[in-house]
């Protein structure tokens, strides 16, 4: 995830000092994601990735890092943060708020098969469940009024389809809205694309970025998921593989009716949501040395798409 | 450690739903260790050790696997206990208290030269600094009381000789307590065996077996661990190997002139409890299918060489 804030091997063996993990053999920047920065850090016990976050309070890390914690010890392969001889996850480092997690095993893969696709539904549905006894409940902080407020900031950037496509959509999501009271709802990743389910073997070694969580329907982070998983050559979503995911997912826990009925409206919003915040990384960028952004027509595309030839889910 | 308590795949099957990992996919008992039953357990997510604990109780257990958990948390490489689905350690399975933990990689050393050493000093000292922000304190489970009340039901069991060392020692260490005061003294491992370290190549992969961990003086740890590890041919214990221990302890945390000073009396203390355990489990043993017991004898020796010849920390 980029380097915005500069840790030289000094600066951090004298930080490592405040854990319990040996010392340091090897620091490296990680040159990928756009929120925070990171680093790869090797000491004499084992390998771990070093997070300075640039943006969030320490409020709503100890959220993030407490969830990660808390599915972590109920088996979830997501990377584990760190407690220092202050027995806190947060510390400060160079001025930042910053936590230290193991490093997970594993590699993404780009074209994932339908096996893949079921190992992470059911993997995501074992962590909808044991994120079920997190005891903290912030809300998704890419929900309905984080779009509600950076929607007049993007309309200036947009051609004229895009800014109908995105006016006709967020009226669609919020006449809607109502009915997602009925879905079943708890802590969701929110994020579960790709890039962030590193592959060890066939098996899932780490799921990784818990840092969008928060509360919200359920199928919700199914349907984001789906949309990065189950992507086809053509733009759309390969059946075959949504297939395998939604029933993986269901053999752990059950689709509710309400679930599958809305699973259209799912995909659509969580295409759009991730239109928007590329959007807004594209046309409102902060300063940063090794930052890159992704392209948000691919999540315009999507959500035309998905507009367009709505998916259900095969009874 | 041993099968007491027969598992069949259907009922580990069953019980495993409680638990965000996975299918059973292979269970094979484990041949080993005297106080409990294990199991190695691989599922569709990972491998782990499940244990039905046949002594204690859940108070004690409560102890154990969060401690555990307090050390993982903080980088300790020990298995980690994985929580439920209603966010609990401790279960239970076929009328025992039950727990599944991970499985670490790595096998244990038999032969260990000073760099294993070094390397589980520090590890020691780490471990002994990260538990102190542990909020519980049982008191060792093996110390003095302990060795009190077996006493007398060893006696009729031993020969004259070993009655004598027997009840000397008793008095030697009765009559030395009091200074064991000034000891820095917090969570001590108090098993710390050749048998419950897993090497993963150079490295520590892994620390088993807590189930006597307990606040005691953190010197009797160490000395319970060179009993141990630095052990020579000749049946004494091996002086490059002792240093190489005791230096990478103490660049980590430095020890005290009272804790130099106790040192040849913890390296007795550490060889008494071991002989006497061992004695109780030879001629006071339990039914079971597959224990194995270990031979007393070795630490009676150890004992009458530490009596003889009392190693001294060098300067």
């Amino acid at each position: 995830m980029s380097v915005f804030t500069t840790v030289t091997p000094a600066e951090l063996n004298a930080w490592l000092k405040r854990y319990s993990i040996g010392e340091l053999v090897e620091l490296q920047g990680i040159a990928a994601g756009i929120e925070n920065t990171n680093y790869f850090v090797t000491t004499t016990r084992s390998r771990y990735v070093l997070t300075l976050f640039e943006r969030m309070s320490a409020g709503e890390l100890a959220f993030y890092l407490d969830l990660m914690a808390h599915l972590a010890r109920h088996g979830i392969p997501c990377a584990q943060p760190i407690a220092d001889l202050d027995n806190a996850y947060l510390s400060t480092l160079n001025g930042k708020p910053a936590a230290i997690v193991t490093r997970l095993p594993g590699r993404a893969v780009e074209t994932p098969d339908a096996a893949h696709c079921a190992r992470v539904g059911a993997m995501l549905a074992e962590m909808h469940l044991a994120a079920a006894s997190y005891p903290e409940g912030a809300p998704n902080p890419r929900g309905a009024a984080w779009r509600a407020s950076v929607m007049p900031q993007l309309l200036p950037f947009l051609e004229p389809a895009a800014v109908s496509l995105l006016e006709s959509e967020m009226r669609f999501q919020a006449g809607r809205a109502a009915g997602d009271a009925v879905l079943p709802r708890g802590v969701v990743h929110a994020d579960l694309f790709r890039d962030n389910v590193l592959w060890d073997g066939g098996r899932i070694g780490g799921v990784i970025d818990f840092y969008f969580a928060g509360v919200d329907a359920w199928i919700y982070d199914i349907a984001i998921a789906a949309n990065d998983w189950c992507l086809a050559a053509d733009g759309g979503l390969d059946a075959e593989r949504v297939q395998a995911l939604l029933a993986a997912y269901g053999a752990v826990r059950a689709l509710t009716p309400a679930e599958r009925a809305a699973w259209p409206a799912m995909l659509r919003a969580g295409a759009l949501r991730f239109w928007m915040s590329r959007l807004y990384d594209l046309h409102l960028p902060r300063a940063g040395a090794l930052t890159h952004t992704h392209d948000p027509a691919h999540f315009e595309r999507l959500l035309r798409r998905h507009v367009a030839q709505p998916a259900v889910i095969a009874p």
